[in-house]
């Protein structure tokens, strides 16, 4: 593709005076003369500067950046423009529709004819896979299940029982989704298991990473919002409900019961206590350990988790603390005339 | 069922005045009239109060914030009254017994009559299936395996070669139990592996959680007492031995070689050390990172983790940080006319 | 084995004045007569010192603690004597050559001769398995991927299109190579994904735990480097580069386009922010928070991530909060007359 056909499709300008045929989109450093790169932050600079990429795909305040003669391609946001152009450089994959002749599909499962069923892939009794879906090889599917259409499973995923997918769902390999939540009733003779009975319901144009397990409701669902992305190794607890929107980056886990408003973004290995309520808007930074509400549109870390900006000025003095001791130190010897006086 | 049939059944007691046919279990903001929904925690009342629900299982404490006329079925324990509840209105769906024309097993394999093993199962050779097992579809069982009376394996589990289930194990999905410990001998040429030659062996009642992965010993055994649960996404390093009744909540790490005793607890995404002991009865509070034993009895929190008191007194005082800083310049001035003085 | 000939192999030395016939390895406090045990701490003296262990692998400092009389192989570095003796005692059981009758090979993909693919296993499309491979029950290799010679790849791994494995790398149960990485267009109206075309590419021996996940990069690749061993449950982001010999325990997550050099060692449950660099040879402690660069030879804890020794001293000063508050507070009331000046 020429780059002002591309140009075309993302609503960019080409500037620096030549239009090269352009075959594939690489990073700064590993591109060739055919590949456009992508310059999306200052710190990449020095990259941008050194790069033999045919073009540079950037925004109007980081190409005052760059050589006047390089040759980019200027959008107002780079990365709406790079999820824009990846499906004309490189297009999609996606399996014809049919049914592999070693997946079992179980007598009352019902598969539509534009779905795809890949090698081994097993569809329980009572389930529903709309059409357009992907059901990747090695996928287990439950009983009484709906997946909806276009929803892609990846290999290796399981539906537990009476799981519900929307539209345009992505699940990536090897999640679970309907485990068994972690819940007992304790006495000194040990824990003994509380069945759950309650679904998971998952809205359109989800998308779960590999290896996250969402347990299903004890008693009611769990429940997430559509349009939510969920990424890989996350655990959501039973019960659980998340608006629509919301962002989940790796390794958090959420416990049980907690309710998630929308737009919330939870940082990378955040952990979450059951019971709460976390706002629209809010954003939890990774590694916080959160105990309990959080605002809508505010901002937590740390542990306990407390609005950002204290966190920030709690470490800052953290830092001081040897010298805030020498500094205690010296008031004492002038006041008492000793070093530790008792209390 | 009648709602005074379940009373007998749950030893509880029917108050309110009406004796409603009960069809389900619901949470107090979703349910119908045809509900038992539970109020198990006095920040659920405004819920209790609204809700739709045909009868509210709770306490006799809880029962005093209800409204008079509402019908309820009050019991001493109410998780423990809804583990019994549960299967008489849900009935479990256990697979039949039977071997699925699809499974592998493998010559020498032994699987007992009243067993089933699903679509696509394999069986190593040597390993042995008891009667009542449920071997889920995709499961893949190595060699030399002893898989107890009863026990469940969900779909997509694998036990590598030598694992030892005890009767009645709950394994949920892509659980990975005796992959190799992470152990090497390195040097400035790299790190050369140990191969792993000890077992994983599990004893009755214990519940695994999806994708948690329990590695093998290295020369002795890992071990896993009767009765613990372990959740989601754990990772249990080679040789450690957890005792019996234990409670693993999700993300936990637990680093080679640890031993814990009976009825520990280790909280949500806790980090813990190898080759150290945590005793009977102990707490390690969720994203906890301990790096010493733990006294039977005792609970400990925060990085490194200290007596839950002592963390919760130091917490208290890194909230007040900055205003003591600010005392402190404020005894300077007075003490030395000036802000900062060379200690 | 004659423990003599065992002391041949690894160049130790047999102390203490018999031969005994060697079965098996174990650990201090499970050996029967017929094994080896290996005390290699301090800490457990006390176990080697009442073993019944017919003889102990141990190094010339350690063996100092032993009773005289105690048959003992003393090596140098009894880490590495294990990795070598363990092949001697328990011979490696890899499947023989040959492909599955279950297993789906599609057309265009090559499977070398000495290759083994286990029960259904599926190599996609255009897809190449090296001599000497294992491909272990239930794997899905997706199109296009590259499997070096004498690889092993265990049971229920999913390798995406385009991953390249080199020469014996080791693969665990449902590690997921290649899934798509957290990347999206974000605006009011919600998330839209971008999607991934980069790929995976891991040298030679690297070791990939079980349930670990590493997402293809977005436009260039995700690399790991020789030598590189990664441990269970970690999450490792798109476009990240690893060096060389690189160790990684369990739980950690490497967040997007972050660059490890060689010989770095990431602690358990670390988690390390996107776009920064760790050099060479430098560690990063468990549970760690790293939110910038660290250089490389340094040893990072603690969160926000600094130098271990400001991090110990921190913590030291920190466990004294409560006591520098009492100091501050009697100053005040020499100094002002009263408890809490106002600053």
């Amino acid at each position: 593709l020429k780059l002002s056909e591309i140009a075309r499709a993302v609503e960019g300008r080409v500037e620096g005076g030549s239009d090269p045929d352009i075959t594939g989109v690489a990073p700064l450093d590993r591109a060739s003369t055919s590949d456009l790169a992508l310059f999306s932050a200052l710190q990449y600079r020095a990259e941008a500067t050194a790069t033999e990429a045919g073009a540079i795909l950037t925004s109007p305040d980081l190409a005052a950046h760059l050589p006047e003669e390089t040759v980019r391609l200027v959008v107002p946001r780079v990365h709406a423009a790079l999820a824009a152009l990846i499906p004309l450089l490189y297009p999609e994959r996606r399996p014809a529709p049919g049914v592999h002749p070693t997946a079992v599909i179980e007598p009352g499962a019902e598969v539509m004819d534009a779905a795809s069923v890949g090698a081994y892939a097993v569809i329980g009794a009572g389930s529903y896979v709309a059409g357009g879906a992907v059901i990747g090889a090695h996928v287990v599917v439950g009983r009484d299940c709906r997946i909806g259409a276009d929803a892609y499973l990846h290999p290796h995923v399981t539906l537990y029982d009476d799981v519900v997918l929307g539209a345009r769902c992505i699940v990536h390999s090897g999640a679970r989704i309907g485990s068994d939540g972690f819940g007992y009733s304790s006495s000194r003779a040990g824990h003994e298991k509380i069945r759950h009975v309650g679904r998971c319901v998952l809205g359109d144009d989800v998308e779960i990473g590999a290896n996250t397990t969402i347990d299903r409701g004890s008693i009611g669902d769990t429940v997430i919002g559509s349009g939510t992305k969920i990424d890989n190794l996350v655990q959501v607890g039973h019960n659980v409900r998340m608006g629509e929107h919301c962002i989940v980056v790796s390794q958090v886990g959420v416990s049980g019961s907690t309710q998630l408003g929308r737009f919330v973004t939870l940082g990378g290995q955040a952990g979450i206590k059951g019971h709460i309520r976390i706002g629209d808007g809010a954003t939890v930074a990774g590694q916080a350990g959160v105990f309990g509400d959080v605002e809508a549109g505010s901002t937590v870390s740390g542990y306990p988790a407390r609005p950002h900006r204290e966190s920030l000025r709690a470490q800052a003095v953290a830092l001081k603390l040897p010298e805030l001791m020498r500094r205690l130190r010296a008031i004492e010897r002038a006041v008492f005339g000793k070093d530790t006086p008792e209390p």
